[in-house]
């Protein structure tokens, strides 16, 4: 640590300057911890060589709230988030960009963490960082870190995946559970404690979307359920196929301690966000294999057949038989205020 | 315009909730602005086939403040910053991304001036917004509008450029005049009239760098002088290939009210952003061609060689002569509290 950087435990607005200070951020806190290699220098174009023309290119910005929470962080989040909108989109993930708005006065200490916490990730699902940036703003102009990261996959070539894909008869497949990533910041959030412990989901699908592609034919579509859960997914199968989709609630795995603090919430588990989670709707002849194949992945033990793509409609709708045997329409969210949960 | 939008002029937090409204602020407001043609409907991943597998990936984050100023906006900008860094490492834009970070309580009428704005520069330049992101946050927690833009290039064939390459002898050429960005922004921010009118820079170089390095030879490296000014950029190449560099103050093109306005102020206009520049070191054989292509292009009218690389050191430095004939070493800005530049 130089004496530049000794004299400030705090983020200042020339840490985004372009000057001096900015570029010893970058250097010994940013690439140090990131461990990535960087034979040109700090270029701010990262030079790629693939090994396929055919790609997928995607990005998200992550505004989470509480920064930290059980089971993940902002930097987790951040990686695990674009590589599963890589990895439904039928890609292999092989770089990903970095950029921080950072509000001036936030501990660095803090920033440590969350880079360690990317780098990790990063290096758990083996995709590289290649090119980043760091803003500052003003205290009072931002909330602490937003982070932004854009994402570069290779298509497989066994997927040929689109919503154009999707025919009646069709099986959807949940990979697990809903509702813990959103369920749990919420209760962070208002700080509400339940006898079990909720945990995120936050984790990166890539590795076993890639098993499932290369292992099997048959699959059509895959999503991950986020923002607007599954209730928003499976609405926008419905409309962008224009085919009714029905669903089974007894088979849709949710944690009963989700399932009670989503109640007493007041919230739909079928609309809170996951971040570790996909659906997949694929051919009735592969359905049995693509579970299989989920089920001997940690991240897919718990994966169902939760129902099918039934006809065509001229109003198509998501319906779900109840536990107790009822039906009931599952709409579109309207868009609850649920800001910040990734 | 449904009955939900035309209910608010604002960003309501609903907006970045995943539901109804978030769809019909992509929908409606985003993408019938951009005139982007998305067959896929809306999957967050962006499919594309390059022409090449050889690419460069970038990203940059925007928090420009004021929005809009003479010459550009947020918007424009965060356009041409991310095509600038894809052209000066020798790539060819193909794809965009674009994320957008936006305070609640925005009013929708600004949103859709700084979408058409990207429409445009993007059409402008012959590039794709090919996938996007859009997160709310409450008031207070954010300032207006953040942008994030990732981009990928093709690495031109005839483009091999790196620090490495740069050697003792090799010319120096600036593209224009320097500190017009970052001095309107100051200017405009501190509400400062001058009687000339000051006018960011901010245009998109990719067309010009590529006539370069497809008609010439002999380019080690070229950069964009932004955040840290034409000071930051050649101390990095003075430090990265441990090579003094001499300038001349007098062939370094500044205009009359941006030298004024920056004396004024109290900046150096050497440590002042551009965002519509490049520095090229090229080699001495072919330094008068590259100038005569630059001379050809609306934005490299005014290019000049203002210097060249000397010989190896201990302690490399960037040394300049001064207008009235002195010597003066231009340092690495140190990070002076410029926030918000870009």
């Amino acid at each position: 640590m130089t004496a530049a950087m000794a004299e400030t435990k705090k983020i200042l607005l020339a840490h985004g300057g372009g000057g001096q200070l900015a570029d010893e951020l970058i250097r010994k806190t940013i690439l140090a911890r990131l461990g990535e290699k960087r034979p040109e220098g700090l270029e701010d174009s990262a030079k790629i060589n693939l090994s396929s023309k055919s790609i997928c290119f995607t990005t998200d910005s992550y505004v989470v709230k509480p920064l930290f929470f059980n089971g993940g962080d902002i930097g987790k989040l951040a990686v695990c988030g674009t590589l599963n909108d890589l990895a439904v989109a039928g890609a292999i993930p092989v770089a990903l960009s970095l950029s921080f708005i950072i509000e001036t006065g936030l501990e660095i200490d803090i920033l440590e963490k969350i880079i360690d916490s990317i780098a990790k990730t990063a290096r758990q699902n083996n995709v590289h960082i290649v090119t980043g940036d760091t803003k500052t703003v003003d205290a009072g102009q931002a909330d602490k870190i937003f982070i932004n990261t854009a994402g570069i996959g290779i298509r497989l070539k066994t997927a040929d995946l689109g919503f154009d894909k999707i025919k009646p008869g069709d099986k959807i497949i949940l990979s697990g559970s809903i509702g813990d990533h959103g369920i749990t910041i919420l209760s962070e959030r208002q700080d509400i404690k339940f006898q079990t412990t909720l945990k995120s989901d936050c984790a990166a699908v890539s590795g076993l979307t890639s098993k499932i592609l290369t292992g099997t034919t048959g699959v059509r579509f895959m999503r991950d359920p986020t923002r607007g859960g599954l209730a928003a997914t499976l609405n926008e199968i419905c409309r962008q196929t224009g085919l009714d989709i029905e669903i089974k609630q007894s088979q849709i795995p949710v944690k009963p301690a989700v399932q009670a603090a989503a109640d007493m919430l007041g919230f739909d588990v079928l609309e809170i966000a996951n971040e570790g989670k996909f659906v997949a709707v694929v051919s009735p002849a592969c359905a049995e294999k693509v579970l299989r194949i989920c089920k001997k992945h940690p991240l897919g033990k718990k994966a169902k057949i939760i129902g099918q793509i039934t006809g065509a409609s001229d109003t198509p709708l998501v319906e779900m038989e109840t536990i107790i045997g009822g039906r009931r329409i599952v709409q579109m969210p309207y868009g609850r205020e649920l800001p910040r949960i990734c």
